[in-house]
């Protein structure tokens, strides 16, 4: 079975903007979604900021394997209610690749616990990604380094938790640099950060981004029956401990109770 | 100059419950802070969930070197902001370190980006931990192994990201183990949990204990200067680019111009 | 095609002493090759310590993807020729799974940069294995915990780096916890280490530990083709470099040369 | 008291080329060592590739808290016996941190486990320093970056392990990018990689890396009292268990006997 592939475009820049319109004019989440598609391996349909709970319904979500997210001018705009289900989401097993922008998502900066900053300039600069993880599976494929022509610059330092691993580091022509492929675990959940893909740029039209977005969901996929209850804290009582015990000493809850949260 | 350290409690146990009020008759937050105090590098204060926003002001939290946090049945009557505000105070450099039962506590979640979960079983049975780091100064003074004879089961998986380093393992006599010291850092702050320290047993007059608790608060010190903003991510302008760049291609925003967020 | 694994044998114990004989009639390394071709995906041979190079020619581990490893009284006896070609390998992207007292083998060491020291006792003692990353590719199928009635004991502080992921914690009746399933990278290559196996005792007879056998083989694997040369450190002269630049300064080295090693 | 450190050089190009030897007439490692000595929290002294032992004896290194170590062209004839002496050193807690070309150093390979290669050109760019870890005890009075007008180039991918943290990125002229900074601790020893020092420029004449090298010395110190057998595996008796277990099962062992290594 294909990994079932969510690609959420928040919309906003390709409704507003005549070059992102003109570069992406089915959005830019559909020519990702088409991308993926693509590949036998991978079975990818969108959401958008605009629909009914941002497309993401609980439902959905439980039939997602893979989330990709990019969202840029409306971070704000999305529901708490909708970032708590896709943090469940992924603590129960979704894979979550983030792009670009979404550095700033309201997901990712809960899922990263950290300030998600970083220095920017949009001149159009040019980008050479450079592999620090030799043949991780995101990098199949790939040569040592691919450049993209005009990207906008991100520059450290990058305000994330140290990675699980760095896959790939920028080099920006105006002398910056960029941890722009690092993954990470939480809960049972594999998560991707992959920094290319201005809006104004036909970044999602080049061919190794396109590869690497591939790599990156096939990365992500936990096939592993997803986790029921990811927050359940449950109590074990003493008959059930593994080892015999006798219970003793002062005791503040009562048997079977629930624990605080 | 000393490390200035405030010690938060929740401060209810000790209201409501007989035991816990006769072994800390000043709440455990006094008793912490007593300990602390006895080191001639540690000044030790207190706050309480009762005070005005919980005794956590902004000014308060900006002459704070480290911040110590037990709490455990009112996890939900803390304000978001002040965990907003505990945040940006770790990310600005702020040490805190995370005891017991404060796995669910709002500002570990938030600081961690996973479901923090466990197993737990109140028995009053033994606790062993194991040191797995060697010679980390968490671990100064003490041997490789400390027992505790009566404390609470905590039992994995337990839902936290992979650390920076495993400090403890906790043996327990049920039959379950636990990652009972573990390091983070998240923006520029350094962050410790530290699992002993049920409220109805004597865990926090443990010598061991109190040991640990003296050095986890020298390790989360960061005697650097805070970091003012530290969610700012400046636009570098075309002209200050480190490297001469000429602007080109398409544009979305205007200069030096806020990000999104 | 099958993932073509190689589990290497020390072949001593069984040797000399009858209960190891009774238990592993062909030896140990064909017990768990035999487990592993179960699985549809593994193809197994084996290898012994009394083979030409051990029965690890360079051609054998060309064509190899994952091997295992199981050592214990002759790990003095291995051939530094052999360590070497498989620390090569695994930098060009072979998949190694150490078992056990392979912790003191020749090519753990050197792959680890560290002691790999521990403490021990043989007392035919419980041992509960408890899941530390739920849904690891390595858990798939298993339950949060799983015990073998005897095995030797293993105790913390155990001298290894710290790992990419922890996936096992292990509880010892006799009051000792041990990190049993740990993940690395090095270069390329994908190694785990799986502590039970103790040769008096029928462990690799069991059923949950057959399954993270198997598991372990999968997660090494590295489908990606193997860099050619794992140890080049190339030049990359002024003229290729990936932007232009003009050679200046003093130079020590004359174009295209090896550097130093 | 002063952190006890020796800067290690080879000691080789300063013997044989014009240019190194006028840029440091004492040699690399005493420049390097007369920096660190104005630091009054450090006591620096030096070792060399040509004296007995290479300056490096068991009695002395067990009085050095921190090791410094630079070597290019001679690796190859570092004595394999004082590899492992230096090694020992590091696991029992001592500091070690290496610079440059060391990157190949017999010590630094075996403490990585990993092939530690990269791709280089020495064309006098400019190289440019991002911090990655705000407020890394390593970039005490640091800027966010800052440049070396000439440089050797290093470029990715790195083979070295995921470090516990990455603390610095190198940008350079000609289009590379480097992980210059990294940390790892290996047994009880902290050990810091740092990447700018090519033979032929005035490196360690700048001030910006003077300042590195003064706080890695301070970072990679551990005041805790060296472990005096780092690679001891001690056997722990039944009758010494933490908790009391009777022995059973098969033995291959008899008690108190020593492992196998």
């Amino acid at each position: 079975m294909p990994i079932r592939t969510v690609v959420w475009g928040e919309n906003v820049h390709e409704q507003h903007n005549a070059i992102v319109a003109r570069t992406y004019p089915d959005g830019m989440h559909q020519c990702i979604a088409d991308t993926l598609n693509e590949d036998p391996d991978i079975e990818a349909t969108t959401a958008t900021l605009q629909e009914p709970e941002h497309g993401l319904t609980e439902e959905r979500l439980a039939r997602t394997d893979v989330l990709v997210w990019w969202g840029h001018a409306a971070h704000g705009d999305v529901s708490d209610l909708v970032v708590d289900r896709v943090c469940d989401a992924v603590w129960s097993g979704m894979g979550l690749m983030f792009l670009h922008s979404a550095h700033f998502a309201k997901p990712f900066k809960r899922l990263m616990g950290s300030p998600c900053n970083l220095t920017w300039r949009e001149a159009g600069e040019r980008e050479r990604l450079w592999v620090t993880s030799r043949n991780h599976p995101i990098t199949q494929g790939l040569p040592d380094s691919f450049e993209l022509e005009m990207e906008e610059m991100y520059g450290e330092p990058f305000g994330v938790p140290e990675p699980l691993e760095t896959v790939f580091i920028s080099w920006f022509q105006g002398g910056e640099v960029f941890r722009s492929g690092l993954t990470y675990k939480r809960g049972a959940g594999n998560i991707f950060y992959f920094r290319p893909g201005h809006e104004t740029y036909p970044t999602y039209h080049d061919a190794t981004v396109q590869k690497v977005l591939k790599n990156g969901v096939k990365w992500a996929f936990n096939p592993m029956v997803r986790i029921a209850e990811p927050n359940a804290a449950p109590n074990v009582p003493v008959d059930t401990a593994p080892e015999k015990i006798e219970e003793r000493g002062p005791k503040l809850h009562s048997d079977g109770e629930e624990g605080f949260r």
